[in-house]
C-alpha cells in the first residue's frame, strides 16, 4: 500500500493506515502487511484468477454527502457482482482512494468499518492500494475472485432456445433514485426508506460460482436490464421475454399501479447488481436446486431465438432499450 | 473492458474500444477480447504474480494541457517501477479512464500511440479496464508482473553492512519541474529541452527482476532520495552516505555549479524511478556483472549501518530528508 506522509487534519502515515486500513488486510501474507508498494496473488489449484475493476467519481455515481457507507457499498458491489457473473468467488482487492479536502479521519473511520462488514460477509481481503489528493473524490478498485478454471462464464456465448433468468428483484433502486432527485414525490416514510435503501446499499447477488457449470452466459445488471441483455445478446441472437414474468417487489408493483413509475423506465435503469443469466433447458431443475440451496430468488422470464431483436412472447419488438451512457 | 455508448464527440463504443484501445490486448486470451467486463490472469510456473496500483490526477501528477504522451508515460513508468523493485518483469496491466469534456478522439489517440509503443518496448499488454467520466482527469491502473517465487525483493529488509546502491542518474526531473513552474529561469535550449525531456518522459529502470536473487531491499525513487531510503531503513538501520558518489548528470552538475538548483533539492525529490537497492557486500561483482549485461548504470553509494539515521560518511547527520506529501 502507498502511503504519503501528511499531519493535516490528523492525517499522518500512521492514523490513515495503522488505525483504519490495516484491519482490511486480514494479515494475510499476500499484502506484506502494507509494507511494500506492491503485493502478490495466490494461485488456486484447477482455478483461475479474474480481474475485474471499476471506479466511481463523484457527482457521477455518488454525491459528495451521501453517507460514506453508502459509497463504500457501492464500490464493493459493482466489483462483486463482475466477478459473479463471471462464475468467481471473491478472494481480494485493491484500493484507489483520490481523496478531496472535504474528506476527513470520521468519514474514512465510516468508510473503512463499512469495507469490514462487507470484506466479512463475502470473505476477501484488501490486498492493498494507493492514497491520493484530488479536486473531486475518485474511487477506483480492481478485484479478484477464484472461477474453476474451465468454468468462467462468458458474458455473450447464450444458445439458441437457451432459458433466460434473473436474480431478485429489478427496479427498486430506479425508484430510489427518483425519490432522491425529486423531492416532490409524496410517499409514506415506509415506502420511502425501502426504495432509498435500495438505491443507496445495493447488494451484489453472488449465484454466479454456483452455477457457472450450468450457464452459456451471464451479466450482472448495471446498464439497464435491457442495454445488459443486449449486450449478451451479441448482435448474434435475438430474445423472446415473457415481460409479466419479470420480478418486480410488491412494493414497486404498487407504485407502477399508482403511476409513480413506468414499468419501461425501470428496465431501462442499471445499478440493480442482479444476474441475468442463459441456461439450456435440460439444467432447469439443478438451476432451481442450487438457487434455493443459496436462497438466492431466481425467475424464468424467456428464451433465446435465432431471430435478432428483443420481443415480448406475442412476437411485438421491444425497441425501448437503451444502455446507461457516462458520456450522454 | 467496461464499455458505455455515446456519440457525442465521436466517442462511440466502437470507436473508442475497437478504433484505440482494442491494440493494446495483443489478442492475449486473458483479455476475452474485451468482450467482456472481466480478465483472467495466467500463472507462471515457480512465480508469483506481483500486482501494484497507482492513480494520477489533473493537477497534481500532470497539467490538463501536457502532451498525452507524458501523462502515458507517466502512469506506465510509476507502475513498471514499483514492479522492478519487487523483483518482477511486466505482465499485464488494468486501466481505469475518468475523462473529462476536454478530452477528445485525438487525445485518446496520443495517448494510446504512445502506451502501445511503451507496452511494446516492455513487453506487456492491456488485460482490461474501465471508461466513466469525472470533473477531474484521473488515470488509475494495476499492474501485474512475475516475480520468481523465492525472490520477491521487500522494501525493507536491509541487513547491517549491505551496500547501498542507486541505478542512473538522480535530479534531472527536478530541475524540469522547476524550469517548467518558472518561466523566468533562462537557460539555453539544449539544456531546457534536456530537463524538461527528464520531467515529462520519465524512464522506469528495470533492473529487479535481473538482481532479485542478490538484493536484501529496493525501493523506487518516488518521493525523494532521502525519503526512499529512509522508508528502506524502517526506523532499524541507518546509512553511511558518499554524498559525492550519488550519480548525477554532467548537465544537473553544471546547473548545481552555476547556483540552478541545490544538491539537497535534487535528493528530495521524487520522479526519479531510479531504484535504490541493498546487497551484500559478496554479490558486489556479481551485480556489476549484470548491470553490465543489461546496459543498467549503477553506483555505490553507500553502506548500511545499525545506527538509526542517514550520515556522510564523516559521520555528520543528513537530516534533511522529508517524504513528497501528497496531503499537505
Amino acid at each position: 500500500m502507498k502511503k504519503n506522509i501528511s499531519k493535516k487534519n490528523n492525517f499522518t502515515e500512521a492514523i490513515i493506515i495503522d488505525r483504519l486500513f490495516s484491519k482490511l488486510n486480514f494479515n494475510k501474507p499476500e499484502t506484506f502487511n502494507f509494507k511494500n508498494d506492491a503485493a502478490f496473488l495466490k494461485n488456486k489449484s484447477n482455478h483461475k484468477i479474474i480481474a475485474t475493476n471499476d471506479s466511481i467519481s463523484e457527482n457521477i455515481d455518488f454525491f459528495i454527502n451521501d453517507d460514506p457507507k453508502s459509497i463504500a457499498q457501492k464500490i464493493i458491489t459493482y466489483n462483486l457482482s463482475d466477478l459473479s457473473a463471471m462464475g468467481a468467488i471473491p478472494y481480494c482487492y485493491m484500493l484507489n482512494l483520490c481523496l478531496t479536502e472535504k474528506i476527513n479521519y470520521n468519514w474514512l473511520k465510516v468508510f473503512t468499518n463499512h469495507l469490514l462488514k462487507l470484506q466479512k460477509k463475502y470473505n476477501f481481503f484488501l490486498l492493498g492500494g494507493d492514497l491520493s489528493k484530488s479536486n473531486s473524490l475518485m474511487i477506483s478498485s480492481t478485484f479478484y475472485g477464484y472461477a474453476k478454471s474451465n468454468y468462467i462464464i462468458p458474458q455473450n456465448k447464450v444458445k439458441n432456445h437457451d432459458n433466460i433468468w434473473v436474480t431478485g428483484n429489478l427496479g427498486d433502486s430506479c425508484l430510489g433514485f427518483k425519490i432522491k432527485k425529486n423531492k416532490k414525490i409524496k410517499l409514506n416514510l415506509k415506502y420511502r426508506n425501502y426504495f432509498l435503501n435500495k438505491y443507496y446499499l445495493p447488494k451484489p447477488c453472488m449465484l454466479g460460482f454456483h452455477i457457472a457449470k450450468l450457464c452459456s452466459s451471464a451479466i450482472d445488471i448495471s446498464d439497464g436490464f435491457y442495454g445488459d441483455l443486449n449486450k449478451m445478446l451479441n448482435n448474434n441472437f435475438g430474445a423472446i421475454l415473457n415481460v409479466k414474468s419479470i420480478p418486480i417487489s410488491n412494493n414497486l408493483k404498487n407504485m407502477i399501479n399508482n403511476n409513480l413509475i413506468l414499468l419501461d423506465e425501470v428496465l431501462n435503469w442499471g445499478d440493480d447488481y442482479q444476474l441475468i443469466f442463459t441456461s439450456h433447458s435440460k439444467f432447469e431443475k439443478n438451476i432451481v436446486k442450487i438457487a434455493k440451496e443459496q436462497k438466492v430468488k431466481i425467475t424464468k422470464i424467456g428464451r433465446i431465438t435465432n431471430k435478432l431483436g428483443i420481443y415480448t412472447d406475442s412476437l411485438k419488438l421491444i425497441n425501448s432499450y437503451r444502455y446507461y451512457d457516462h458520456f450522454a
